[in-house]
């Protein structure tokens, strides 16, 4: 009865049965003694706590009550203004009007699909997706086109018209980790530039490289084409500082082309009106300070460390169920399942019995159909931590193996 | 050619074409001694700049590296513990699970509409209509119907049945100023019940009353139903620190159903994850400080003081030209034109050469339609500016009065 008055009151719309509740796990609070490789987790005792009070004291300082007034839709102008220097280049200068503010790199990507989808529209991205670009757009109900990166040039032209926009994470991708060559960036930039097609680069992890020289970004590679007059590219550049001062401060970035950047502020009007002034202004003098390259060069240190001890971890408890690749950079590890038919989604509930969590990785899949693999996160948990979360995962995948196959109504408990 | 070529990249979703303009204005960057009566913007030397700092030191040592890390979706549950303490009443125990933190009150505006619009579906909402829930709802190209608060019964009912959900702003609305009263909201309420309807109740202005007692919102009307079980009702509830600690801050919450806040949370999750940890961690200890009560006290003499400045100079130098009532509390003035054929969308940028802006009604109504309306914020500005902002508007209308009517097509600069 109560729950038949609720059901009136609340009619939900369509999309929101797909729910994917794995973030909410990722992010919420952990049962005790469990380890969790699920979330894209940076490691707490690396966030600058003593630097981020000095930067609110300096920011309250400087600013005054409009550290706590609306500020422009787009952000604050200092903080773009900055943001706008750190990623000119020779040959392209970018100002304010090329930047956007945002709470969190993730709002960029859902004001992104506000603005530009039709229900059924297409969105051709990298495949595995991150899975919370796939939550953002699910109100949209779009198509997800699986960017193929060896493409004939032609074919991916054609794919790229067939969707509203193109989205990347050529730097230690998120699942796979998967860090794309130079060849493949300057051919999907090109094949960009030829269909006149909106590419969005999502750069979380691009200051985590473990090993070798960073490349080039495709929006440091667009850079040099533009001459003097205003950018107008078809590359939007998505930044965040969670991976250098925490996520707890929500401050992501969008920069390129000025008209695609109105359009995310079009979006963002009718929703936060604007990221926090107050944190906005913390954020410009952490940056200002030099705190986030700071934070990046312990966080190397630490972050290559914990990703040789999973790396060899899983070699000796996983290797024997899942294949893999070392990543060079980034926060996860991909495995793929020897056995395709291991399927990832209900091993989860035998892994949290086991008090390990992982990202499974049907959520990556906007159809749900990817059973067969599994990310794990090295940033969050000590060494030995990420030891015994390998030897945890090992233990429920030979229990996993030895239950008889789940009748196909019992795996309400699966994530994905 | 660039401009073909930019239109390529960018194909926007059709809503956009029915921009706002005007909350740009409001919060952006003003012209040089241009009186802003256009923002329901707070009076920025009423700020608690040094609270806030001393607020952000407690909160880092209380809280260290938890609040630079992501939290829950729903927010921090120390702070949803507080809100819930806060908004519960003999008869109404509410817990977290009843709360979400949202990043400024309009989110959660945005968030109910993306969990449950489809497109094309009716909302009834109190007309005119909050402009940012507007925008918030126009991806999904909803269908706007009027509340009539004096409707019989079963004609409420009917209203209610035939809509998503149902909004108003009892307290001192936007735009209009009005307080609604106490037999209205509880005819309202008992039809959302018999209605079995969500009954969204956005309170941004409630501690705003400049004359009177407080009416009970209609969320403490509804309390006192609900026994010892958990919280299942129809109101939700939505408030802010927008008007108490400040805008920049980007701190909101809305209260009610369980069932309605996860669904509230499972658009939060595709969009920003979750408030920032860091803010929220600094609103706590505001709050836990009785900082906002402390700030609501000397904004309740400062506003006083400043709407019987406009309405004095309205009276003066406006009442020729239009009818107005001076307002209860909250933060406008809503005058009606006494020629219905005055437009305010084109007197606009007539006031702006004069040195003045407002918010014409146009953009309060979904259609468009509603022509011979304005609003002007009395919070902002100091008395002295108040009384000229009033002067230079009635001089705009003089001389919009005496310009020949414009052609349709030459209303460009109009932000309705």
């Amino acid at each position: 009865m109560a729950e038949d008055r609720r059901g009136a009151i609340l009619r939900l719309a369509s999309w929101t049965r797909s729910d994917n509740p794995i973030t909410r796990h990722m992010v919420g609070v952990q049962p005790p003694d469990s380890i969790n490789l699920a979330g894209g987790l940076p490691a707490p005792e690396l966030f600058p706590v003593e630097e981020v009070r000095a930067a609110t004291d300096r920011a309250l300082r400087r600013f005054g009550p409009r550290a706590l007034a609306y500020g422009p839709v787009a952000g604050l102008p200092e903080l773009r203004a900055l943001l706008a220097r750190r990623f000119s280049r020779p040959g392209r200068r970018l100002g304010p009007e090329n930047v956007v503010v945002t709470s969190g790199g993730l709002q960029a990507l859902d004001f992104l699909g506000r603005a530009l989808l039709e229900r059924g529209d297409a969105i051709l991205a990298q495949f595995p997706t991150y899975l919370g670009a796939i939550d953002a757009w699910k109100p949209a109900h779009p198509r997800h086109l699986a960017l193929d990166w060896d493409a004939a040039p032609d074919a991916q032209q054609a794919a790229m018209q067939a969707a509203k926009f193109t989205y990347c994470v050529p730097n230690f991708s998120n699942p796979t980790g998967e860090l794309v060559p130079l060849p493949r960036r300057r051919a999907l930039l090109a094949a960009a530039r030829a269909a006149r097609a909106l590419l969005v680069e999502d750069d979380p992890y691009g200051a985590l490289y473990y090993d070798g020289s960073p490349l080039p970004t495709l929006f440091d590679l667009e850079a040099g084409d533009g001459g003097e007059g205003p950018y107008r590219g078809n590359v939007l550049h998505l930044g965040t500082l969670s991976k250098s001062i925490g996520p707890g401060l929500r401050i992501g970035w969008a920069v390129g082309d000025a008209a695609v950047v109105d359009a995310i502020c079009m979006a963002k009007q009718g929703s936060d009106i604007g990221t926090s002034s107050f944190v906005q202004a913390v954020a410009l003098e952490l940056l200002e300070a030099g705190v986030d390259h700071a934070v990046h060069d312990r966080m190397i240190e630490t972050y290559r460390a914990r990703r040789d001890a999973l790396v060899a971890a899983a070699q000796e408890h996983l290797s024997r169920r899942f294949v893999f690749e070392a990543p060079v950079g980034g926060m996860f590890l991909w495995l793929r399942a020897r056995d395709p038919a291991l399927d990832t989604g209900t091993l989860w509930p035998v892994a949290m019995a086991e008090g390990v969590s992982y990202a499974p990785s049907a959520v990556f899949d906007a159809s749900g159909a990817l059973h067969d693999c599994l990310r794990l996160n090295f940033t969050l948990n000590p060494e030995p931590r990420l030891v015994e979360g390998a030897r945890r995962l090992a233990r429920a995948v030979e229990r996993h193996l030895q239950q008889p196959p789940a009748a196909s109504g019992s795996s309400e408990d699966k994530p994905g």
